[in-house]
């Protein structure tokens, strides 16, 4: 599959896309009624989509297939742009913050662990 | 901050580097102690941090202070691309499957509407 | 509401009722279609729920009511007594733990910060 | 193991230990502890064991031994007592709602079912 777009103008179109359908009717768009039903829905849905996402990999791991895998992270993703997007951020300031945390020469190893002794 | 690079440059460079420690010493490296802890650990990380970015956008809710929700979201995606690596995925797979959805002008919205009943 | 049986025999019961549940026609019964789902369903379940026993603890906190609190955390005991059945084990095994980690006198909180170190 | 006790002595006896272990000193109890960092720290222990109880299922599954699963639920229900000790609240509360949706001769199973619909 071949992809000319480079990943990042996939995450930024679609904030952009999660931006307007945030004012789109919520019969006709899935994210609309999702920021109508509000913040705890939005994130009923990421934890639903991580417990999902676990349980495939377990899959993943006893079958040695990834489809479901895939699959799931990526529903974890969307919905979790959908929670950025309901407060105002977008997929910019996360991956602002993952840059920050490797780019700095081996500085993204000890933020990831620390922030792993929470 | 400006950011020559594009967002999707910094997940496949995210990638490379998670790749490249897959295979470090795990007391130089979290991500090296991740992979030798086995996919549970890795599991276990994943469910704890979407629980850590649920309970930051509640206070983000609340504050009007985003600045955890982006570190803890960071936290989430991280450990979850540990996740895709330790069984042989990377970034761009997950960010096919997104394009799949939003691409095809108006089936985005079904596929999550349709991932959104399981 | 007065409560002639003790506490005990309300979970003992219940075990009971799901035992007999379990080859219940899935038709008629939630936890027999639970059970012929398969264990990743359930799991789902007590993922689901304990996500909503999250969301209900900061709304309980915010606003004094309790209500949808105890409700949540029902239903998270509930789906988790659905999982030890599925895999052949009940209340009785659990109870059994706790009663072993808080008899032995100043014990039990080690156990407990033990296992909070994990 | 004889228990001469009920479980549902078991329960009102850990959430008497929990009530007193409140009031207790940070340093000498993991409980006082828990209560002193808040209820974010808590419900982060409930997520965790949420997910620990998820994977010890998986696992058991395979095995064919329960013992992780008995001891990472005896921590999930530990933690969830917890919870509602913090919020003033203790088992029974729960243990009423259980009561009274299974005590209902077959309207249990409807109360479980338009729960799981949520």
């Amino acid at each position: 599959m071949t992809d000319k777009r480079s990943s990042g103008d996939v995450l930024a179109q679609l904030c952009a896309v999660l931006e307007a359908r945030k004012a789109a009717s919520a019969d006709d768009s899935y994210v609309a009624s999702l920021h109508r039903s509000g913040l705890n829905k939005i994130l009923e849905k990421v934890g639903e989509e991580s417990i999902e996402t676990i349980l495939a990999a377990r899959d993943a791991q006893d079958s040695g297939d990834n489809t479901k895998l895939i699959y799931e992270t990526a529903d974890l993703w969307f919905h979790s742009l959908v929670m950025l997007s309901h407060l105002g951020e977008d997929a910019q300031a996360v991956l602002t913050e993952l840059e920050r945390r490797f780019d700095l020469s081996g500085l993204d190893e000890k933020a990831a662990r620390d922030s792993a002794k929470d």
